[in-house]
């Protein structure tokens, strides 16, 4: 929101509602990537089946929320930070349904590799790197509300953690592959599933981008700390 | 652009520059694609090194195309058919990107693993899925240049057969896994440039949405053909 305020009161009303969108796909976004890990990790066919399910509700928040910007748009010609920020709940939005993408994924296989069990070290691993992807999102739809960029500046610096956990995850994995082949269906799932969580890290941080221009009209100051070395691992 | 044209001639210009923009945008996309492939399938860590250092050329272009929409829409108030358009564009452009990075993948992959040969049945596979990826990036760009529905619909029905020939590559990789714990590694890489490739055709197809969407006014019909059954192959 701009500082002076708007004269027509509904029209910060409708900044605000296109805000509040966005904050609820956040929350939508978080349960469902801590949802798919757990239904992964505990194999719970039901939960990972939920999960599927509620993408559609994703998938419709997000049309919901750029057909509200464009209608806000054509309606009220927004200009310089009000545009900014219509444009910047656009692209959040965009990013935010392919959060749900992530979970979807990570819960189809889920579904399909449920009757298996994984090394319980791998459990642990993976459900303390979902953990952490969760937190940056919840963490960045906070810098979001609160228009808060040294918030928004932490949770890119802390993406470097997320991949550091996964590249480890990853050498982790083929280990197991190589001692025994009968693991190797289930941890190629696996692995794919740690690559989805580290893609929800990578998103997180692309909010954040966008939330520290949206505050201080400049990206985050220094090279983005890019830690996932997992392909040129092993 | 609308039927009627519009009065003020350098409007026009504004909205084909815009669009002009997505077609380059398309065209480096589509170059990229192909490079990162023929990196990964020839052992041709030059070119990979090419294709990753060309992605920054991609990020720019995306923000351009997206700063220069900002600006028609401050400067022009756009609303209705003209708006859907710009909205497009910005769409599109965010797209492409995404498949900049998927090549972009691809190419650090085929750095990393260069001086392992994979199986040449693997490489015929790649380099035919890899150049159906990209033929239907260009079939789409061309769908949007000429703003045609049927075009955009043909792109989306052919998805599926990427999808099937990423199924098959899928279990034939995990195949030769098991065969001989030697090529876990490289096929790992391999499975990931793979899946790479894949997510480059439902780029392709999330663009022929966005296109038949905009000429026509209706997403295509029926449910997408969908046929990636790798989340429960094995």
């Amino acid at each position: 929101m701009s500082d002076v305020g708007h004269t027509v009161r509904s029209y910060d009303d409708e900044l605000r509602a296109l805000s509040d969108r966005i904050s609820d796909m956040g929350r939508l976004a978080e349960k469902q990537v801590l949802g798919a890990v757990s239904a992964l990790v505990n194999h719970d066919a039901e939960l990972a089946a939920q999960v599927i399910a509620d993408d559609h509700e994703m998938d419709r928040m997000e049309r919901d929320a750029e057909a509200a910007a464009v209608d806000v748009i054509a309606r009220r010609g927004p200009v310089a930070i009000d545009l900014r920020e219509i444009m910047a709940s656009v692209r959040i939005a965009g990013i935010l349904e392919r959060v749900g993408d992530h979970a979807k994924n990570i819960a189809k296989r889920a579904a399909a590799i449920a009757p298996e069990q994984p090394p319980i070290r791998i459990s642990s691993s993976l459900q303390s790197i979902g953990r952490l992807a969760s937190s940056q999102l919840n963490l960045v739809l906070r810098a979001y509300t609160d228009r808060d960029a040294a918030v928004a500046l932490e949770v890119w610096r802390n993406d470097g953690e997320i991949d550091r956990r996964y590249t480890s995850l990853f050498r982790e994995l083929l280990t197991y592959m190589m001692e025994d082949s009968r693991s190797i269906t289930p941890s190629t799932h696996v692995l794919f599933c740690a690559k989805n969580i580290e893609r929800v890290g990578d998103h997180a941080t692309n909010i954040a981008e966008i939330v520290h221009f949206l505050v201080t009209g400049d990206p985050p100051e220094g090279e983005r700390p890019k830690a996932d070395e997992s392909s040129s691992a092993g």
